[in-house]
């Protein structure tokens, strides 16, 4: 009974918008949230609002690479040269010494050189040879094993710019700079609606007919993936009770994400009801599988800020689907970061039949030396979501075309 | 001033053993934690403990794929065939009734298909009649747009395997399945120990010889990009301090992360009183750089279980290193899970030199058609992190051998 899978559901109507044209959109329409200033250590995976410069040099001080000696030298050391040394500096220590000729000091990994030091010999071509005097066993040039002040980062150099996630890395070397604070973008307040009365709220809940919710789980993982929390508010079909929720959350979130309800079916209640409490459609419907009923929308408020919707259908793997790209899209504007995620090119293992929509496929992506291969997997419908545990990729399959082995298609990683 | 750069600290001394040498080690030596059971919604990103078999079929019930008809026919349909409406089925509702040949009943996406269901007209195909009759104006195979039960997962089926990871598309398969609990892994309990007089504790604490902190932040930054917490602690570098501290963080946490004091120098504490304490070296010093001076051990507790130590060096760039490649390794086995994430291949787009060590470079990946290729930043030394703005990958250039355009390395992608 293999045609019993067949779908005949949704076909490309004329008029609908491709994906990228509904991405432009998306980056065209949103506004950037307001500028806030918060602590470095709370700003991981946030969005620089400004440059940032330096205000110390790095390295702060002339300080020693290594475990060892520093030394005054008129010249290149021969081996057996001896030098009388007259201290010690560890890291944390000023150096207020200073080296005269034939002078050294012990000195650790990070210490501040003293004054007059012309290279550093590192312990183990250092003999001791009693408490006062040491030899150098090797043969050492001028000015070697020091971190010059100021080699890396000079006062007053660009560390970060506007629009920069603010990554592990650069939440180091900020650190590192002594940088305390930043001006981010606002991450936005979220609301999320799940619609439909097929959703059983809990196990009591469940029913004949009812189904098991995957949306609201799936979408409180993508955001605790972020590390952001989310409100999330489960409703029926019912046209009165959507509008009195959704205006309730129009003034209070700065992004709404619905799930079902969005398509033309008689209890599809997320799009007239958006409309009629004054919400603009930015797009209705895009030429995509899974995810063709999708509504992105927009509210000016009185005090002329706004609030979004994105209201996508509620299958499950459109829902996926719909948060890895048009979500973290929508994200990512919302912050100033005009910019599309984790974008990789692949060959195809294998041919693909042409669809009228442009299709995004679950795949799993991996390596014939440094070329990359991606195949698709089994499943696909979007109302199934198994593959999920072998896919590692999503790829975007070109609409009205047929592919080839070895044509190279774009995707994104899942994590 | 070139020759100023130069560093001779750390050539490649004799039996050091490799990266490779070194994560078997912590794969062979890391016993995994005990098992916990813990709520679906709280387990993103754990490790599962035991297989998951489905309770359920999916889909639960056959169902609609569209909003349209539900028909019962004894064959194909033609155009222009005429059919009795009979009710209606809401998703949520239970299909209470049976259609007989000849009668239709209104249905929607998602909703219980009535027994006696031969196939699904979408609503595009459809014309109302009147309030009693529907006409088709397609013509209509049998077993169309109808998602059949089980058609994805069967009772008993396999859903996620012992130590898999449970992805935002494993949480949603799960949640869909009905599941609410799983067996997982028990994350650790981290303690992190900055040591060294150098690190000014805050910017009051900052002086001449001091210098600002940047591994406390970035391993900071770094578990909470895993949504994990953990205590940190800084310590000077003092031999008493050490040992009590070390000891009392061996009774209360499954692992103790330091940075700094981990070489052979006179101030380098953490290696003897770890021993002192009891810990057994796992290892000591890897041929890599950054980060050489490493240390894995274990302490075996009275109650048999096991504290382990990962002793990193002080420079922030070996601890970012040491961070992705060691601490996600044995985070990874305490979990469960053998396997070091998110390798690639690629292509160098210049040649390298030769270094007795092998290196982790800080590099950026980019595509050519579907091949990866990667090219080195600069300021590569280990006290420097400002490369990490443009980075987005480590790489691993093997030691001893010269490397040439076009050759291709492994490395592994950074956030």
């Amino acid at each position: 009974m293999l045609e019993s899978k067949t779908s005949t559901g949704c076909g490309a109507e004329s008029g609908l918008i491709s994906i990228d044209q509904a991405l432009s959109l998306i980056l065209e329409k949103t506004q950037r949230l307001a500028v806030e200033s918060i602590a470095l250590n709370t700003a991981l995976n946030r969005y620089l609002a400004d440059d940032i410069f330096s205000e110390i040099q790095l390295p702060l001080f002339s300080q020693s690479a290594v475990d060892g000696y520093a030394l005054n030298s008129v010249d290149n050391i021969d081996s057996h040269t001896h030098f009388s040394l007259i201290g010690e500096i560890r890291a944390g220590q000023n150096a207020e010494l200073t080296l005269q000729a034939g002078q050294a000091v012990r000195i650790f990994t990070g210490a501040p050189i003293p004054k007059g030091t012309t290279t550093v010999a590192r312990q183990e071509i250092v003999q001791i040879i009693n408490n006062e005097c040491i030899e150098i066993t090797e043969i050492l040039t001028a000015h070697v094993d020091i971190r010059d002040e100021g080699e890396e980062v000079t006062v007053g150099q660009l560390l970060a710019e506007k629009g920069q996630r603010l990554s592990i890395g650069a939440i180091a070397l900020l650190s590192m700079a002594g940088v305390q604070r930043v001006s981010v973008y606002q991450y936005p307040k979220v609301a999320v609606v799940i619609t439909g009365d097929e959703v059983a709220k809990s196990i009591e809940d469940f029913q004949s007919g009812k189904i098991f919710d995957a949306n609201g789980p799936l979408i409180q993982a993508w955001f605790q993936q972020q590390n952001q929390s989310i409100d999330i508010f489960h409703i029926e079909d019912n046209a009165q009770t959507v509008k009195s929720l959704l205006h309730d959350l129009s003034q209070k979130y700065d992004f709404i994400l619905t799930t079902g309800g969005v398509s033309v079916g008689d209890y599809d209640f997320i799009r007239p009801v958006a409309l009629d409490l004054g919400f603009q459609q930015i797009f209705w419907k895009v030429k995509q599988k899974p995810g063709k009923p999708m509504l992105f929308a927009e509210l000016k408020r009185e005090d002329l800020s706004f609030c979004y919707l994105l209201g996508l259908p509620g299958n499950p793997a459109a829902v996926y689907v719909g948060m890895q790209i048009y979500m973290q899209t929508v994200l990512n504007v919302l912050q100033g970061h005009a910019y599309f995620p984790n974008s990789f090119k692949a060959e195809l293992t294998h041919s693909l039949k042409v669809d009228a929509r442009e299709r995004i496929l679950r795949m799993r992506v991996g390596f014939d030396q440094a070329t990359l291969k991606v195949g698709s997997l089994s499943k696909q419908q979007s109302h199934m979501l198994s593959n999920l545990m072998q896919a590692n990729c999503l790829v975007r399959i070109p609409a009205g075309k047929s592919l080839n082995e070895g044509d190279v298609v774009q995707g994104f990683l899942i994590t």
